[in-house]
Order: structure tokens, then sequence, then C-alpha cells
């Protein structure tokens, strides 16, 4: 062992302190760094390369229906942010400015984007002009800024990164089709690669964004039972189109307005993760989404068979397409237990003298700490089909945690009771009202996450004014 | 055909007004567009795509030789910025400054990010301790802000994209090894991807770097002439580190400072494939980057068979592995080929009634405009071929315009004789007088581009002052 060197790193025990313990795990199992400047996180290699993951998956998503990637200025001249009146008093408050440029003052102030809406309405006023120029369904990543005041990693940040999709279409079926469509996308990034069950449904009046006719959400929740907006997908109609006058010929020659979409999931993901599957030894990450989904360590790797058999299984697992690393430095074997524990890789794979001898190698499963012995000759097939396997144990874990902890209430009294004693998600049902709405929030916290689909109303009054009930809504507290 | 539909796209032609033809195949091939904001301009789809392609293929090299991505923040606070001298000095003259955030004045003036070095050196001091965690080679893909006073689409914008390699290393000899391999990556990938033969060699010491030892660099020549400063490796010896205090406990345990490197390209290398392959009818393509690389176009496609064979020939190539688009809208086939010459697509290949008769089909090669006629049976491989000899003869080409262009000069005269007569490469020997190359470029707007390696000194005094003659040096008029 070497000196100066903790045997394993330790953190705070999920239960006692769930705010810290996820701090602990995005520091220790170095997936990022604070910053200098407050409410700036850095992307270390191994949580970049989480992100990294998600991207590729999405982008090939994202391509195989047709979409294509375009890049937009990152600065926003105040006059053009002004031009949609909703959506600009729901960004203003948090926006970034520049005033200066090469050493002189702006004649016009400069928004740092925070989302880029504008940007692309600007541009297909200028490409749209026929039918045949539609639809069109664009796709930016990049990073964007929003002046949040409290700033947690992942979770929330003056700087995040994410995927914008914007797309117009002739008219309001084909975008409602398209909001929907990938609002699925979403949903099947969560059983495919996150091992995460998302619910999903419409976002009330109060809770939409800034311009939207519709908001459509992806709910994940936590350990602790709170719930996080892990993506949106949102249905413009011709809103933008009339602000931006963003018009098209159709076949008969008449001018028609465009209706449009947006939709965007951000590196917020990889705390879903973080708080969905993690345990008191660290990051635990489904097989799918892990940077590294096999570690090999040798034991008593000073002796030439066991290197040269590691090497063997390493190059084996490496061309059959998992993503292998051997860790032959000199730590000790039980600090290489600890760190790759912290960091959450789904496959441990131990080889010694013993092993070798009986053709044998031991495997122990990150999320379940199951050991288990596996005939050196089958390695890859058997561990290819481990994956999937405990990306599915991982799943049902997650969707048990939210079916159990999902109740339906029939009065405000039983919501402020549940809410107390459970958490979770709430279900009620509630009128149109936002007042409503907004009283619940200010007493207990709690939020509407969503009005999920195909849900009949319980209740026939809404429980807080009484007039008639119009929506099954599902409530939490959320991040 | 279609009503208010021009048969083909014309763009001035290149002998003519090569700056125009430069503009034109920009917009009218669909790679950017200008936006609202003067400097910053929209990548379009088509564009984009080729720097997916170049993404790609720098990002397999970089993995494959131990670099691991990351991400940084924007923004970077102005005290930070200041650390080194020289490159602060460098840089201050083109920064955009943000002074408001969340509507509040801000405490300090925060810089968008011209280069990241500051930020990854604050993050080396924090994350390097000992020797045994070196070296760390990072690199990111990010947008970087330059506040530009003249801008030209790709060859330089107040925005652009890019990546950084940042690497810390125990030793000067290491850090030397790494600037001078990423810059054979660098090379490599005008052989192997962009058919542009870089003529590769070390800055003077006006042309480095600010805050580098030493700066090398990739020039490419254009149609023109003019050279094209592709990508720089920066080697930062322990400047940075003695700046930022970046120091690590060696196997003695005694503290030892870092030694540096930086490397990075941009999209300013779509402007280089432009000006180096392109021609009066648009944009050339050398396939390996092509975004679509073949495009089938039917002939009288209201034919079943005719849309049926089409179909079958996109399923066969696409499954090779070939980037293909399948063109069955309703335009004119002569609308089609002038729309995929002016984007450059490497092969075209028309299908119609008697070609599936004889069941071969035309091959339009776009470089060379030669027509080939192909056997339907054996099309992926007789493609896969074709992309070969294609990629060689452009590479070739542009290879041929590097050799006729470059001249050896022995006076001051003649330099300025055949800079006026020839223009392209010139390479004279010179004193390393700084005062000499700057006479030169004041005079002749000649510019040194590098210290080719492996070149002997011509003539044995400057001629500028008559000292001694130290280096080499290769000038040419630049973008």
């Amino acid at each position: 062992m070497q000196k100066n060197e903790k045997l394993v790193k330790e953190i705070t025990r999920r239960d006692e302190d769930f705010a810290k313990w996820y701090t602990e795990i995005c520091l220790k199992a170095e997936l990022m760094d604070y910053s200098d400047l407050k409410g700036f996180i850095i992307y270390r290699p191994y949580g970049y390369a989480i992100w990294e993951n998600i991207v590729n998956y999405l982008d090939n998503r994202f391509k195989e229906t047709g979409h294509e990637n375009v890049y937009m200025p990152m600065l926003i001249p105040e006059s053009l942010f002004n031009k949609e009146k909703e959506h600009v008093e729901g960004f203003a408050p948090e926006c970034a400015v520049v005033t200066i440029g090469g050493k002189e003052e702006l004649a016009e102030r400069l928004i740092i984007r925070p989302t880029s809406e504008v940007l692309f309405c600007e541009h297909f006023r200028k490409v749209v002009t026929s039918h045949r120029d539609l639809p069109k369904k664009y796709n930016q990543w990049c990073s964007v800024l929003r002046w949040e005041k409290t700033t947690r990693p992942f979770l929330r940040g003056k700087e995040f990164l994410w995927q914008e999709g914007h797309t117009v279409h002739k008219d309001k079926e084909e975008a409602e089709k398209e909001t929907l469509d990938m609002l699925k996308v979403y949903e099947r990034m969560g059983s495919d690669l996150l091992a995460i069950p998302f619910v999903t449904g419409r976002k009330t009046e109060s809770e939409k964004f800034a311009g939207a006719v519709d908001t459509y959400t992806i709910e994940a929740l936590m350990h602790d039972k709170k719930a996080l907006q892990s993506g949106t997908s949102h249905f413009f109609g011709d809103g933008f189109a009339k602000a931006f006058d963003i018009k098209y010929q159709d076949k008969e020659n008449k001018p028609q307005y465009v209706f449009q979409t947006s939709w965007g999931v951000t590196t917020r993901l990889i705390g879903a993760l973080i708080m969905v599957h993690s345990d008191d030894e660290g990051l635990v990450l489904p097989p799918f989404v892990a940077p590294i989904q096999v570690v090999i360590i040798p034991i008593m790797s000073h002796k030439p068979e066991v290197m040269k058999t590691s090497q063997k299984i390493y190059d084996k697992l490496k061309k059959s397409g998992i993503r292998v690393k051997l860790d032959d430095s000199d730590r000790t074997p039980g600090w290489k237990f600890s760190e790759y524990e912290m960091k959450g890789v789904p496959l441990r794979l131990e080889i010694g003298p013993r092993d070798i001898e009986n053709k044998t190698c031991n495997i122990v499963l990150r999320h379940t700490k199951e050991k288990i012995s596996l005939p050196l000759d089958k390695l890859d097939k058997e561990i290819t089909k481990l994956f999937s396997k405990m990306h599915q144990e991982l799943y049902d874990r997650a969707l048990k945690n939210v079916t159990d902890n999902t109740r339906k209430v029939n009065s405000y009294q039983e919501f402020k009771e549940v809410l107390n004693s459970h958490g979770g998600y709430l279900k009620m049902s509630l009128c149109d009202n936002p007042a409503c709405e907004k009283k619940i929030k200010e007493e207990t916290q709690a939020t509407a996450r969503c009005i999920p689909f195909n849900e009949e109303v319980i209740n026939d009054n809404c429980p807080i004014c009484g007039q008639a009930a119009k929506y099954k809504i599902l409530f939490a507290k959320a991040y």
C-alpha cells in the first residue's frame, strides 16, 4: 500500500443526509469539481463520459427520426430576445448579459442564450418559404446559461449542457405528433439506457414553458422520494410563428403560419442517475450508460501469468465491444475495490493465480454486491448477458420505488398527511384554477409534476375550492 | 419543373473574384447563414455535418492516444484571466465581457472564454499532487469568442467551434513529445480525411501563441495561393505551471513544476476544404469528410421500376456503411444535378429505365465531372474503391498546388518580385531579430507561416539586416 493513501473512500450514509451523500458522490466519484466561479462546475472526465454516452444514444435516435444538427450563435441581441412576450418574461430574470466587446461598450446588450427559441425562429423565418421546405427538424447540442441563485451539481447550475430540438411543421397535428414522439424518445432513453422509469404527462398551466401552448414532461422519482423533472417537450402552436412572422406558401399558394415544437434534456440526467441508483458505497451506474462497464483487477499482479491472463481478458472483452479497463497500477487490490465501487463500475472482475489454475474468474456485481464465478472461455457472452440482467434489475428496483411511493388522495387533509408521513408522488384531482395549485405549493412545497396521460379524475370536486375537478394531477416535492 | 424555381444555382467564377466565389459557396451550398449579430454565423445542417465528421475523426484519434474529454465553465473571472501576463496581453483586446447576471451588476467582470488555458491550469493545480496523477491528457469540444473586427464565414468569426487539448506532464521531454504527437494527428487528418497536404513547422517568436514557449502549426495553401493556418500545437514549458503554481511530488517526494501543452483546430477547417478543393460549380468535398457521399437521382422517377431499383441501391449502399441519399423529390433531374454539384457530393448516381435494362447505372465524379458506367451487382465495392481513388486525386491535386507554388528566394528584392508575380509560399532565410520579420510583413503583407522542419538555411545572411541568418522561413500572404 502507498504512503499517505487512505484505503477506502468513505461517504456519508444515504439515509443519514441525502444532500450531503449526493454531493460527496459527485466529488468522490470524480464526476465534477467546483470551479472558482460560484454556480459553475467542471465536468471531469468520468462525469463527462456519462454525458457522452447519453449524447451518443440520443443523437442516434434523433438522426434515425430525421433530425439534423445545427449550431446557432451563443449571443442573442436584446431586441430579438424581447420579441415573444411570455418567453421573455419567463427568462429575463435569469439572463447573463454581455455589455463589452473588444474593450468597447456595445451599442446593444447581448444575452448569453438561456435557450435558443428566438434564434431558431429568426432563422426559420428566412429559410422557410414553401410547403416544400417543411418540416424542418433541427437539434442543437450546446451549453446554456441561467443565472440561478441556488445551485447544486448537475441539478441546477448557472451553466449546463443540453440539447435543444426545434422543429417547424405545416400544421398543428404534425407539430403535436412531433412533440409527443420526442417525449417517447426520452421515455425510451429511460427504459433502454438509464434504467429509470419516467412518469410522463402534461404540465399544468402554471408549470409549462414560457411561450408554450403545451409542455410535456418526463418525471423521475429519486431515492429520497422527491421528484426530478428530467426532460420536457413543448408544443408551441403558431404563437412564435406569429411573433416572428414565419410563414410558408401552401400547395394552393396561400400563406400559412407554421406550427412549432421544442424539446430538451440536460446534464441534470447525471443527477437523476446518482439519486435513483446509488448507495452507501457510492455511485451505481446501469451498464449501458457506464463509461467503464468492467474493471479488471489482477490479484498478485507481480506474477507474470496473472498480468498475461488479465491482458488477454482485456483484449477479448474490448474486442467484443465492452467498455473495459484493466487497472494494472501499483495500488493494492483493496484500494482498487473501493475506488471502482465509488465510481459505480457495474462489474468488477478479479483474477488471481488460483483462478487461472481453475480457468475461472470472480465477478462482483456492483448493484447487489453479489459475487459469482465465471469460466474464462465464455466470458464475453456471459458478461453481455449479465448486463441485460443488471439493467433490468436496476430498472425494476427504481420502478418499485415509484409504485411503492405513489398514493391516491381524496382530500387536501389526506394530501398533507400523506405528504408528511410518506412523501413521494401524490395523485389528486383538481380544478383548473391556478390559484388552487398555487395554494398547495405555498402551503406544502409540493408542486404539480404533471397531469399523467390516460388517468381518470378521482374525486368529483376540487379539494381546495370545491368547484368541479378537471384533472388528476401528480404532485410531489421536487428538485 | 416547378414554378419560380431557377434551374441551376449559379456562382461567381473562382478566378474572377475569389472572395465573392467563396462567400457564395458558403451560402448556396447551405453551409451557413449570417445571423442578425454581425460576426456570428449560423451553422446550417450541411455545414455542421462536415464539422461532425471532423469531430468524429479527431475524437477517435484523441481517445486512442489516451486523451479524455472534459467541460470547463464558459465564463472566466477577470482576476483569474489576468494571472499569466503574456497570455492576458494576447487575448485581452478581443474579449467579450459579461457585467450583468440575473438583472444585477456583477461584483467581478466575467470574460467569455477566448480559450481556456487559465481554467485548465486552475483545475490542474487542484487535481495534480503526485507523480502518479501524471500525465493528465484532456480535451474539450466547445465554442469560444474573440471579438474580431473583420470577419468571414468559417475563417474568422466572433464565435467559432473548436477543440482545445490541454495536457500536463512530469517533464519537458514528455510535454514536447505530446506537442509534436498532436501536430502529427492533425497532419494525418489532412492526408486521411480532408485530402489537404499541410506544411508543418514551428512558428517564429512573433507569430507564436500568447504564453507559449513554442508553437507548431499546420499550414494549408488555398487555391488563390494564400496560406491558411489550420491548426496549432503549443509547448508551454513550465510557464503556466509557475504562474498557477501547478506542482507535483516526484518519486523522491520532491516538489516539481509540471510541463504543459495545448493544441486546437477549429471550424476554420471547413473554410480550408472550400478554398482548397472547390470549383466554378460550387463545393467539392473529399469523400471521407462528405456528409453525403453518394446521391441517387432516379431518371423518369414516375416509373415504378425506377423507384424500386433506386430504393434497392439505396438500401445496399447504406448497409455497406456509405453515407447515401436518395432524392425522390418532385424536382427535375436537372435541378438535382445542379443542387448536388453545388453541395459537392462526391458521387452522383443516375438510374433510369434503360440502365435497369442493362443492369448498370451512371456515376458522375464531382471532382473531375468524369462519367462512368458501373454494373449494379458490384456497386458497393466499386464505389468504395472509387472513394479511395478520388481522395488520392484530390490530395495529389492539392499537393501539386503546393509544390508548384513554393519557391526559394535569396534576396529581399527577389522575395518581393516573386510575391507579386506568383504569390504562394516563399522560402527565405532570416536572422532571429523580430524587426526584420516585421519589416517584411509591413512592406509586403506576407507573414512568416512557419519554420519548416528539417530544412537547411539557404542564404548565409539575413536579406534584411545582413546579420547571420538563423532559420529558413516559409512566408506567404495569409488569411
